[in-house]
């Protein structure tokens, strides 16, 4: 699948990913880099945002790389998501990268890095890990 | 702090838990009840509630929680969430029952039972840990 | 199977186990109950039972619980385990109360309890989820 | 602190961590090189290392790659540990990899892979994230 069609996909079917305006910049196998544009919806108090856009944003990205590695699989379904919030970032743009660390025939193990700022002075400001419920086949 | 106080600073606060609907029931000391009403918007491929929603409503309620045992904290944020999707949550109601584990000088301990499905017949659809970095005092 | 069944194939198929002198209180459908008995060897700085320490009971908790409730499973794996450490031990006997929160086909996911202290004075020290892979049947 | 001193502190400090034969094999600011010979007394059913063992080594290198990179601070304990079991390891030597993500002044933020097999046909077998707290200062 492309960027796009994984785009497509994702907001389809998942309103939420829609509403944060969820971009996919590139997809290979076993990675998606994704993106979502800051609106002034995403703050919560002390002017950062918020815990739950950030978590939307990883698990959709997750979501992102799964579908580009395996392609088209609907009904594939989170099993586990862990967060650890480093930093509060900036009211920018976040960008995220998903990896696949492991790809077994039931769970897809990733990992996601929330960041933000501009190109060349990127924070780490959330590290994500995840695993994926396959479908049977 | 009272349940509507709670879920007037949360909705002020989070515009995410404002989309939502977020509803403060019960809290009290160490703990809170809350829930979000069923909209179509919240749906994702399988007809459940998607994973973004049910992690908004856990950090939310585990806000609330906090927010009941220590009053008005605005400034403490997530450190760590991590849920575990249990079964799909039915396209109805979801409720959560948040408990403070451990309130220590500097981190919060929370944990999260998302609960589907009506009186008498609730369905732990998510169970969710969760750590919060308390303002220095 | 028994208490004494289950600590039987835990201590034989997992050395660590034995060597911490894990021992099986209760089972039931759904549920272990645990404990090891303190001795110096547990101890790291501050005089605390080592985090190691807590996660070996954990998991052999979590195993104790999982087969209590489908039989001899040996080959269940744990696929995620995380552990939220809430205050320091004593340095005494340490008891856990593992339940089963879902029993899916593939997935077991788990809830453990560490608790430190004498009967009537019982301090939550850590509290623990994970999941076990099933064996396909 | 050089990796030999690092490794002096978390074996006299941590039981465990000397019965697995932790060594250290370098660090450096904001990371950790570490391993455990393999013993037969690792195995659990499957003929893998034991979960409980790879926690261990886990939860040392943290340690590790948190005194490399503030000096000695014997007092930090983990705060939370969550390890994804990716595959089963080879009955062989266990290396880890430890990176710290976030030193902030309250909590350091830590990642693990841990690796088995030789020199160029490593298998990352599991994959943890962890936070420690650090003494006030």
């Amino acid at each position: 699948m492309t960027a796009a069609e994984v785009e497509e996909l994702i907001r389809a079917g998942v309103p939420m990913a829609d509403d944060l305006g969820f971009k996919v910049d590139e997809v290979g196998q076993g990675y998606a880099h994704t993106r979502i544009t800051f609106t002034e919806r995403f703050i919560r108090p002390g002017g950062t945002i918020s815990g739950p856009v950030q978590m939307a944003l990883a698990d959709a990205s997750m979501y992102a790389a799964v579908l580009a590695s395996l392609g088209k699989v609907e009904m594939a379904v989170t099993s586990n998501l862990s967060i650890n919030f480093l930093q509060k970032p900036a009211p920018c743009d976040l960008k995220a990268q998903a990896i696949v660390l492991r790809l077994g025939r039931r769970l897809a193990f990733c990992e996601v890095r929330l960041l933000s700022g501009g190109e060349g002075d990127e924070q780490l400001v959330a590290h994500v890990t995840g695993s994926y419920a396959l479908p049977a086949t």
